[in-house]
């Protein structure tokens, strides 16, 4: 049988997955027509985020900006997508009236900074309309107003820094930019009783996406320009800025992560990303002992072969204080059991850093006991012991797992016990799966 | 914070996915314009699969079609969704000639019946061309003839029964019949130089999708008929149909479920929803003790509340041998360590009814002890068992997991241990990790 198994979560070659969990690449890869220094952005450029759907195509109750993924809301994950922009400077989410208090209770949990909740419209272009005027007012309205508005969709959250240059730069030049996309079906018209009038050539058509981009002046003006039947029924923006103030936008061919929220199926497929995003990378704290260096060390290897990466590190002291400040998973190494301590210390190191607050953090406790034979007490102690810590930490957004592994002389069976830590590890991050907390796995 | 948790592998409204696995329902829920006597098909149909794609737009360096979900490519999915269609007595699938061998030997692999496989051409249209000809080859030709040819896609996987049937009927009655769904993005038409011409008005176009159905006279003329440059660049089939043969399509609004693998997103949405149809069920043997079955009682409750449906039943004698032949996973309770050998049957029970061939099979032991206290031989003999057990089940696609809890009098205690074992069968069962298997995890 010579069918490939594809890994659903590694591979390096993943165009619709953002490379690396909140690193942006500053150049497309093997395209650089942009050096970096030219990448900052010298203009005032806002966004505008309507959040007013109602989701009625995944079936859900909850509109799917609000659906959420590991404990939070798709919304906040698109305004993360933007917050983290250096060069932007206000994002105001428009949601329906019913809604607003909702939202800003997302913002104050997450902590977003930068965001604004507008109330909405009753169609889209209202809602978009009252987001733009909301960016024009104030006392000094005009010297805040921003030379660009970007206007996204709540439910695209995987939007990368790159593109979002591309379309605001465009956007001062031209007056308007719009992401697009290949077709992925043919475009096809009917007739009225239902049936084939004819077929578009698919390479003459693209898909319209967002992000797009407009100068505060064009969008302003479209939206005092365009009609009630435009307000009620359209839904194209760059429709109005080319109707209304004759400008046609520059389109842009953005790349799969642009991709909307629409159907259930999406729900899961936006999961799986986070998820994948999320498992790209831990960091062992060994506590400095030569034998916990030593399993770490084979760790890091055999993780390697099942595309994570893995930093070895003594303890979370000096320079290594930074660990705490990334998106890292943790494995806390310990030969003995005098080392829970060092586990509790770590579970408070990073309750201090406010890790989790984004995500569930996942932290996993690898025991290497020095012999196969256990006195009865270590056996019946351990796993009420990291039961209990899971049982804390999960209060904390923090998920602990535990695996057991046993020292031995023979190189083939210990060889076996690290791939089976390996992978128990790998699975682990990658599923973060809450009801398996507490647990303590043999390996 | 009032956002709303949504259980993103539960819920009853879920409009892209199958209701149930393998059972599709004869109308569509709460629409039955057709009385079930309908449903049956009494004019010969047969199936395309175009299957030469080389998956490019995945970034994956194997052709979608050939991923692998739970063991099985993904095309085994698509020709198993026709195969179980009674009306349907053949399917061909058409492949690069470089796959032959390899879809060959995945036909063996999971038993298909009814399919041929056929080399394809260097276009699409070449391709169903060539499958559309072999229908008509062999001896008694004109005979063996489908009255109605359905042409699919490998990479649409989650076509359903009842969308085929009005396919099928609508292609016996006008000679061509298509799929259809809204259009997700406004299309939009481009300069050459990269701006926007005009916007097409969304209401009035529609994606053409898959399946679409023919009469086997009109689109073996088509192709008769159509141009070598149709063959190089066409792509849509009811247009060759209506060019060639005056034939205007039917179009049928086809469900969100006929969407295409397309892009990476869309290899973990496929997975996702295999992963929930294989979950919905699970069937608990208890071998008929009162302690067991109260606790398989319990915890039928329990899962209810999790979305899963749980059968309790004393063996898999008699009439419940049919729970042998459904899509269920299964549950052995055990109250006491004799109770392996329970587990140890079921495991030759359900291999020898080959119930792993196609998936996975979850098999999870849950061991209730009679009290906190265990011996020492117990605590480390079972844990060293139930691996060896998982290991070997392993090598015939079953994943064996167990649970342990302990009696209790004290009812919080056991109602609490009671909902965490529900919890973990519940993941164990949907997240199916194979690096899991073996682990005795406590409730």
């Amino acid at each position: 049988m010579d069918v490939n198994h594809i890994n659903m979560q590694g591979g390096n070659c993943e165009p619709d997955r953002p490379a690396h969990p909140r690193i942006f690449p500053t150049c497309e890869a093997g395209k650089s027509d942009h050096q970096p220094g030219e990448r900052s952005v010298d203009f005032p450029v806002s966004v505008v985020l309507p959040a007013g759907g109602t989701g009625e195509r995944t079936g859900l109750q909850t509109p799917k900006q609000f659906c959420s993924f590991l404990g939070r809301p798709l919304i906040s994950y698109t305004i993360q997508a933007f917050e983290r922009v250096s060069w932007i400077q206000s994002i105001v989410v428009v949601v329906a009236k019913e809604n607003v208090d909702l939202m800003t209770d997302i913002i104050q949990r997450f902590q977003h900074r930068k965001v604004r909740v507008v109330p909405g419209g009753s169609t889209r272009h209202r809602s978009i309309c009252n987001g733009v005027l909301a960016l024009g007012e104030g006392e000094e309205a005009a010297a805040d107003r921003p030379k660009v508005v970007i206007i996204h969709d709540a439910v695209r959250p995987f939007v990368e820094e790159d593109f979002l240059y591309k379309i605001a730069r465009a956007a001062k030049e031209q007056g308007a930019a719009g992401a697009i996309r290949p077709l992925v079906s043919t475009v096809i018209a009917t007739t009225s009783e239902g049936y084939l009038d004819h077929s578009l050539e698919r390479a003459k058509y693209r898909a319209s996406e967002m992000p797009q981009g407009f100068t505060y002046d064009v969008i302003y003006e479209a939206y005092q320009r365009c009609s009630e039947s435009d307000f009620e029924f359209g839904t194209e923006c760059l429709h109005l800025a080319l109707q209304y103030c004759g400008t046609n936008a520059k389109l842009i061919q953005g790349p799969p992560t642009l991709w909307k929220v629409t159907y259930k199926r999406d729900l899961a497929a936006a999961e799986s990303i986070i998820k994948e995003t999320l498992s790209q990378s831990a960091c062992a704290v060994t506590g400095g002992s030569t034998q916990a260096v030593t399993l770490a060390d084979a760790l890091q290897k055999a993780v390697g072969a099942l595309d994570m990466e893995l930093d070895v590190i003594p303890d979370l002291m000096g320079e290594n204080a930074r660990y705490l400040l990334k998106e890292w998973n943790f494995i806390q190494v310990s030969v003995n059991r005098s080392c829970l301590s060092e586990l509790e210390a770590l579970l408070t190191d990073l309750e201090a850093a406010n890790r989790a607050l984004l995500h569930p953090l996942v932290v996993i406790w690898v025991h290497l006991s020095a012999s196969d034979e256990l006195s009865i007490s270590e056996r019946m102690a351990e796993p009420a012991t990291i039961m209990d810590l899971a049982a804390a930490a999960k209060l904390r957004n923090i998920l602990l797992y535990g695996i057991q592994l046993h020292q031995s002389k023979d190189t083939e069976r210990w060889e076996r016990s690290v791939l089976k830590v390996a992978e128990i590890t790998s699975a682990l991050i990658r599923e973060r799966s809450p009801a398996l907390v507490g647990q303590l796995l043999q390996a």
